[in-house]
């Protein structure tokens, strides 16, 4: 078989059967040999940032690396904003760019370019393949890579000559994520300091914010008084009712610095000390307390689980100790549609089993305590600051999960970045429900405007954030993908389509334009 | 003045006085500061990718460099593909990316990355700045590095602190390209082999192919019997009624082989020698014919119009040698719309001093004969083959140049790469007549798929190649971002669109569905 056989094979082999592509002349032999694959699962993105975020969503909901498959150096530019996201979550991606023939390159062709360069930012893992019989073996390797742990994107780069010389059998071994095993002498530590009396607080991120995790730490919560806090954007938080709840970091730093005043002991399971998302004049960047201890209880490549349960065991927590959210729901609203009728409306009627991709920025701040006490669900947040993800993160979520539904939460100028994922959700039925909040501009940075203190912004300035002129139309540019769409100018006009779109199976999308 | 200030007052005091941006937080204060520069025009890209292609595009048409302003490593990414076609097109480009504060990358904050490893394998000139009174000097640097010669991606990062910093004063110097002076050498060696009666070929590209150089080059080739070629995928092709006419290197090697066939001598005269765009199996790379031996006239730093002028005089042309293109148009079309009438219709009605953004890619074949004959015009191609490129280059190029019309000619699989261009052309009021070339496939996967060898590919493969599933309506994508578009079916209504689109100012779309 040849080398793309062999290599498709071995990722099937090794639990990876997605792959997300956007390919290009030199991957011609892969798409090729899909037909000799059946069991690999190909998507098309009509752009790469469409197919790593994809990737993304999928390796988050799926546990194991989807792959991707990108055209040379420019095909993984256009994905890397999306990658960068995928690396901040320590989201498992095999990411697969095809390069010039070995040969070939020494022409410096057109679409030759340093790939290495453009890759190792965003990889933990990167090789490049030289031989053809090697190519199984680098793929499990990179399977292997992806899985770390930590978990990450790692990238294989396959000259196409590769591709179609003889390259022997597959490989079949199986890769997957082995975490470290619990170091005693970090929960003695984390034990001493909770146990201490001093006000403290538990800071839980990455795998620590899923059920079993969030019920230990709330058993060390319980039985000690700390505080309990979740990372600012965790790339994966199972949460609603039945779940112990966790707060979470805000995203201004002086919110942050509000919830971590006072504290003695600051304990990280799984997370990092906090910092600012951005500088400012005269602002702290690092925003542990001064006089804080900070314990690290366990890293990401460590059992951040069963650090928890140790830590709760040592402090002599009864295993039930945890306070799990009561079921409640928002009433349907009425009146004017906003940021906070909109929260509502998705509190009223986010679904039981819910994927929720979290692109809302600013417009977006209600609808974290309005779906609290919502049925159980996964909240997908922004890991890595670089917008253009909600969408592309939806897409790969539902493919992951094709039996639960789908909310895509976008704010309109980041809707702008990857609004290509649309077609996507259309071409593989995918039941995923877009809100589009459109308030017309990015209104994030009015806000950061204001606080990097640059002054009484002018005019022109003014003109950099703003999305009107012209306004943005997403129902017919939902409608040019494919995607039925409706807009909705009320509380009353939002819940309706929003429950109609949660009730009919595939893409839906409704755009709240906000007053 | 703050840093920000200082920055933006060297750059227009450069030249440099049009900034495409999509700025984010570590960007403000150039934000706030573009309304204490009035002289700064700056247009906005809901997408990066819209951004560099857009300074592409005005580089290529007004002989300097705009700026860019990106924020830190994700929103570079998100550029990188069109700062690849740019590299490859030696567009004077100053590329500014925004980065956290000095102070605050020890955190690693969620948005933080290795910036230049990502810029490097687009730039030919880099710099990190790491003082606000440095500043206005490294502006001026970086729009030298941006002219070279040969021109190219000067990029600049600008951590955030440094532009809320005070900086002094603005920088006075004006960069400018200072070609090398002509290779006396070089014109003996290309005169006597294009003199020596052996078959030989002129092959001209980058700085040549405008009218001064097309004038030169045809003297030599009508005083020497010399074939004479043009690159492939020239940056800026001066052509049209009165200008000498020139034939590109085909694409497929097939062609360029059949081109250079039985040449003895190959002259370069800003141009490579020709290689494949990608390698197949079996078939050669490097497509100088065996026996061939190849001149190099002059490269891209020389003054190459200049040494094609002292060719021409070497070998005795008469000034008024050059045989100059006749004026000449197709009727009208009528029937079915196809490639070959669809190309009619634009023979029959490009407007004077047109400015085309090709990137018709398969069904644009057509196109380059048919326009052969029309009012002189310049014609801009996809340089280095990420697709992507042809609507922001559009746009960069209306900007440049307010009082021409400008066609863009657009493949629908890559102009769902950075659709989001038309948004701007409408806030912009740019007289743009976009043509979307709507065929429900990436057809030249088709082609190459068919090439590589692979095999008689599957349904799962085809379906990779189908942009069909759900259909693109861009009629409706384009209403959804301001632009007033139609659809046409038959030859007639393509003709009749396409008349009303060029006689109306501002944007406008007509989307040709091809049978």
């Amino acid at each position: 078989m040849n080398g793309a056989q062999a290599l498709i094979r071995t990722f099937v082999g090794s639990g990876v059967d997605v792959c997300f592509a956007n390919p290009g002349t030199s991957e011609m032999h892969f798409v090729a040999a899909l037909d000799d694959v059946p069991e690999m699962r190909a998507v098309l993105g009509l752009f790469e940032g469409v197919v790593t975020g994809a990737a993304d969503g999928y390796g988050r909901m799926a546990g194991r690396p989807a792959a991707t498959l990108l055209h040379l150096g420019p095909g993984l530019g256009n994905g890397i904003a999306n990658l960068h996201n995928a690396r901040r979550a320590r989201t498992p991606i095999v990411n697969l760019v095809g390069d010039h023939a070995t040969n070939h390159l020494a022409y410096d062709p057109p679409l030759a370019s340093d790939i290495e360069s453009l890759a190792r930012p965003v990889s933990r893992w990167f090789r490049s393949s030289v031989r053809a019989d090697a190519l199984a073996k680098d793929a499990v390797a990179a399977v292997q890579g992806a899985f770390g742990p930590p978990g990450g994107v790692a990238t294989l780069v396959v000259p196409a000559d590769l591709s179609w010389q003889e390259a022997g059998e597959p490989a079949t071994s199986r890769p997957g994520a082995e975490l470290d095993t619990v170091v005693d002498d970090a929960v003695v530590g984390a034990a001493k300091a909770l146990g201490s009396g001093e006000p403290a607080v538990l800071l839980v991120g990455g795998n620590a914010v899923r059920e079993r995790g969030l019920v230990a730490a709330g058993r060390v919560a319980s039985a000690t008084g700390a505080k309990l806090l979740c990372e600012t954007f965790p790339a994966r938080l199972e949460r609603g009712a039945g779940i112990p709840a966790v707060e979470r970091l805000g995203y201004l730093a002086e919110f942050t610095i509000a919830q971590l005043q006072g504290a003695k002991h600051l304990v990280l399971a799984d997370a990092l000390a906090p910092v600012s998302f951005f500088a400012y004049p005269g602002l702290p960047g690092y925003l542990v307390p001064d006089g804080c201890e900070v314990h690290t209880l366990a890293t990401g490549s460590d059992d951040v689980v069963g650090a928890l349960e140790a830590l709760a065991d040592a402090l002599g927590a009864p295993p039930d100790a945890a306070v799990r959210q009561a079921p409640v729901r928002p009433d349907r609203p009425t009146g004017a549609l906003n940021a906070q009728t909109m929260a509502a409306a998705i509190g009223a009627l986010l679904p039981e089993g819910a994927v929720v991709s979290d692109e809302g920025n600013t417009s977006g701040l209600f609808v974290s305590g309005a779906t609290a006490g919502a049925p159980r669900h996964d909240w997908l947040c922004l890991t890595g600051g670089a917008i253009g993800q909600g969408l592309p993160v939806a897409t790969g979520a539902a493919v992951a999960c094709p039996d639960r539904p789908v909310l895509s939460l976008e704010a309109d100028g980041s809707a702008m970045y990857t609004l290509q994922s649309l077609w996507t959700q259309v071409r593989e039925s995918l039941d995923v429900t877009t809100v589009i909040i459109n308030n017309g501009s990015y209104a994030i940075l009015e806000l950061e405007l204001s606080r990097v203190g640059a002054g009484d912004p002018g005019p022109r300035a003014r003109g950099m954030l703003d999305l009107k002129r012209p306004d943005l139309d997403f129902v017919a540019l939902a409608s040019g993908m494919g995607v039925p769409a409706t807009r909705a100018g009320t509380a009353e006009e939002f819940t309706q389509q929003l429950e109609r779109a949660f009730s009919t199976p595939g893409p839906a999308l409704v755009e709240a334009v906000l007053r």
